[in-house]
């Protein structure tokens, strides 16, 4: 008997060729975003975005804490661009949906806020979707730093949209609220409110493959429940 | 504030679509394997295959326990031309991976052991490939009846590559042997010895995308050590 980890080695090694983000996949993925703008507004969605920059790790899987600046202003150039080619077909925002790793592209408050500077004469807003187990996510930020009331106070109108979870702040779960976790719901409504956001939350939840669709049912029941009259 | 799960309710309606295996998915299914045994053949791999039948719930996400028998015949003609298909490419050997959930087929050993016979004429052979987190599977098979020892004992020779992880029997976790959890590893190598099944073993380990690159390479190599030499 042998053991194979041969599919985990190639994943990694052909991961870990691109050091640096490449011009020509930068090239195929703004170009791919302008077909997708258009079916967004052809299908009656004005408001469309995701996650941003990726950043390889280096070949030993080392992260590096920041984006090259030439890459960073290359980026910034494209998102002026892009928000162009939104505005030519119907698209009136755009959101950057920023996320707990150092591979993407902003993952800290004060990134999101150099970026909203950079990009605030786009032809389209850039705002940002904030997530309930991106920013809470400890391993990354720290104990002591993870929470959402940085984001809100500081993005404030900036924020456009937000994906809320249940989470037990150790990995990005996007349980539902029948588990158990660290998030109380009525905390996080009154923390939106506080900081006047007026954002309207999306529940981001997944299950595993393998669950039962009848109780995955139940539980987005119970879920949308509970949380229609924490946000009422 | 509103919240929104319109994302999870288009992803079930869409899903449920598909109240029976259609024929004319099936045939895509069918055409896309051909050039994909020839790719596998011609990047030297011999032996190819994976998980096989899924079958929608209903549009209330109940399961049903079995196949129609008319699918399942269908099916079983599929794996006899699959079989002629690959044997052309130059492929030896076909597997079937079980996985635990009622949408897909077989899951069960008894069902396994009813494949096995309705192909065991097929032109190459149709073996299986059986998972750790996927027998252990206790909210499907039940506390009682979960384990691997029935897999190994009734298909023994039927199995012709075997998938390694480390689960806590709740769900299909995929996680490496840094994490605590109900396997055992020697328990296991004594487990597939004593039923003389000589199919080899690959690690299957997932990780949250989220996850610090290096920590995931150095969770990888203290995994594959220790399992190297309790497989040794």
């Amino acid at each position: 008997m042998t053991v194979h980890s041969a599919f985990i080695g190639i994943a990694h090694y052909a991961y870990n060729q691109l050091l640096h983000p490449d011009p020509e996949v930068r090239d195929v993925a703004e170009a791919w975003l302008k077909p997708a703008y258009r079916f967004a507004a052809n299908a009656g969605t004005q408001r469309v975005g995701g996650p941003l920059g990726a950043i390889a790790s280096r070949r030993d899987c080392r992260e590096a804490e920041s984006i090259p600046e030439a890459d960073y202003q290359d980026l910034i150039v494209r998102m002026h661009r892009l928000a162009e080619a939104a505005k030519a077909e119907g698209i009136i925002e755009l959101f950057v949906e920023p996320t707990p790793m150092r591979r993407e592209w902003p993952w800290t408050v004060a990134q999101a806020v150099k970026m909203a500077e950079d990009v605030a004469d786009a032809a389209v807003p850039w705002t940002f979707c904030v997530d309930w187990g991106h920013g809470t996510f400890e391993p990354l930020y720290g104990r002591y730093r993870a929470g959402m009331a940085d984001w809100f106070e500081t993005l404030g109108q900036k924020i456009g949209v937000i994906h809320f979870q249940q989470t037990d702040f150790q990995y990005d779960r996007h349980w539902d609220f029948t588990e158990p976790g660290r998030i109380d719901p009525q905390a996080a409504a009154a923390l939106q409110r506080a900081n006047g956001v007026e954002a309207p939350v999306f529940l981001e939840v997944l299950y595993p493959y393998e669950r039962d669709d009848a109780s995955v049912l139940d539980a987005v029941k119970r879920t949308t429940s509970l949380l229609k009259s924490v946000f009422a």
